[in-house]
């Protein structure tokens, strides 16, 4: 049941190159396009596809340039005919769903994507096939997204290793804030403080500090296009972290205090939060893209229209359940599908009352 | 020339009974002790040594105690003639010698130690004899440790195969404060925020906040602990930092205003802080332990009194040369010795001239 038999990479960086690499593995026919023409070059001379141009519309269109181009660049595409459907790779889903409707987009035929893989480094070279390898992909439908649309990019994400994730666009952008962008300003304001220092004090450095630092390295204007499109919401969180650091500040100084009452104070503010910190790391401590809990399906029959699905994730989000992993299945020969909702198992039964409240057929 | 045939370590936590089993397992008679007799059994059935007391003083004591109880152990270690030299491996080095004055230690015959390992986990259980292997341990003398000494403890750090830094007490906590415990507040910032998020928020966490939040899971009661010794020094290390937070939120705000003047302000701090924070994790880029530049080494001929060491490392610090490592050599067979400092090339000279300006012997 192949549904990407040809792709058109348009951004040959790390991300477009990779995914490229990893398609052209698996025997689909790729399409590269960079307006910097070495670049395109560089990764076809990768292997990962061709610089000739589609004699036809391709199947999936990947539009891996910076968030704030992705609008510009999917409504080029659009105009041109150059696929079926499309998605991209940028690192915030609202700010270009949210230009692809100022563009007036087919935004039916678009879903906005996100591999979660390192950007430490940046440009084709840097690319891998196996970059993607057990990583999650977020996908990010927007309201109208057509189930067609969304089954050729979970074939996308198949093809690069990847696991799907599918959630809506603010929630992706406040969920990469947190557990991405500001810890990226965090560790670039520990490392600015080395930047200073004496030789000496460095020399001090162990393990912790350099695992602390380690994003720092990353690009410093790939991370200025990341920011700069999630902004506010970086913002939001920093004011929070800025407040217990506030408090962290304030504990350590009364720790020192010659008042006892005082000082049991400031040991309280403090050891509260490394043991919120403590409590806080433990949530992520699974190995990257370990599962701690195993995944209930529930099975809801949907009609082939647009935005149907968009609806099942509507609803699923109105009653606080997750959708973890999401198949569609047209094996039936049927217009119609199957959508198969992967949930932690608490949350199943839940989800299937919701559905049967609202005429669903499970 | 081995100096240490026997030893005492008072306190077997994760660092006293990993520097015990490195010790055993080169030929040293080790001696354990802790107030609780079950950590000492525990260590002693790792084969760190014997819960026998030695009948006679040991060459060396090891106060491996929380660095509140350092001065106090010390002193009643002293009172009993326990050993010969004493030293002490706590994360803070200017507490526990002020400590040690104020109790009327015999300062001569102690040099402050601490072997910058892991500490994630605790006690005797998690210990290793391998623990040091290759990682930075530093001895601060106080102003009158003999130069013997000083030299025990540099063969504890050789046993333990470790290498040995020389550092005064006050340079060493603002260097652990800025290498150590401010990263480590910073991670558990981040990890604090963790702990109230959405499970669907927490499935994007990549490899990034997992480096950024490792530490914050070591254990709070422990760090409390470091924390507390050098509150006030990391205290107004995190206030240059919250300086620098506040600005990354003020320009993370003003990329996302309407203004493009202000936007353009906005990148530009934001971008700063990117660049700043990307070229001091450079300066902390080489593996754990390696060195980037070879040393020259200064042979000095020094007297056997007391101070004799301090002075030649006070003189080093005053023409700003820092002493990378330092061997003293007694192998003539006299009273004095030749003390073998090892510097960076650049800084060579420096320092002969300014040894033989101050009449010591080249």
């Amino acid at each position: 049941m192949a549904i990407v038999r040809s792709a058109l990479v348009i951004g040959t960086g790390l991300i477009g190159t990779s995914a490229a690499l990893a398609l052209s593995g698996q025997g689909v026919t790729v399409y590269l396009r960079d307006i910097d023409p070495a670049a395109a070059r560089t990764a076809a001379a990768l292997g990962a596809g061709t610089l000739d141009a589609p004699s036809d519309a391709v199947d999936l269109a990947i539009v891996a340039v910076s968030p704030a181009l992705v609008g510009n660049v999917l409504a080029a595409a659009q105009a041109e005919g150059a696929a079926r459907h499309y998605t991209d790779v940028a690192s915030v889903k609202a700010e270009p769903q949210h230009e692809a409707i100022a563009l007036e987009c087919d935004t039916s035929r678009y879903i906005g994507g996100h591999p979660m893989a390192g950007a430490e480094r940046n440009g084709p070279l840097a690319a891998r096939a196996d970059l993607f390898e057990g990583c999650t992909w977020v996908l990010a439908p927007t309201s109208d997204t057509e189930t067609e649309t969304l089954n050729t990019a979970l074939e996308l994400v198949a093809l690069c290793g990847a696991v799907p994730v599918v959630m809506n666009a603010a929630a992706h952008d406040r969920g990469v804030a947190l557990v991405s962008h500001m810890p990226h300003v965090m560790a670039s304001l520990v490392a600015a403080r080395l930047d200073a220092a004496e030789d000496r004090a460095l020399s001090l450095a162990g393990p912790g500090v350099r695992d602390v630092t380690r994003i720092a390295a990353a690009e410093p204007a790939l991370w200025l296009a990341i920011l700069s499109a999630n902004a506010l919401v970086v913002a939001d969180l920093l004011e929070e972290v800025a407040a217990d650091l506030g408090s962290a500040i304030a504990g350590l100084r009364e720790m020192a205090s010659t008042d006892e009452s005082k000082r049991r104070e400031g040991r309280s503010t403090v050891e509260n939060l490394l043991a919120t910190g403590r409590s806080g790391r433990t949530r992520i401590s699974g190995k990257h893209g370990a599962r701690t809990a195993p995944y209930e399906v529930v099975a809801v029959r949907i009609g082939d229209e647009a935005g149907e699905l968009a609806k099942l994730l509507t609803c699923a989000g109105q009653v606080g359940v997750n959708i973890e992993d999401v198949h569609i299945d047209h094996s039936d020969g049927r217009g119609d599908g199957l959508a198969h909702l992967s949930v932690t198992q608490g949350s199943a039964n839940t989800l299937r009352e919701a559905f049967a409240a609202r005429g669903w057929q499970l």
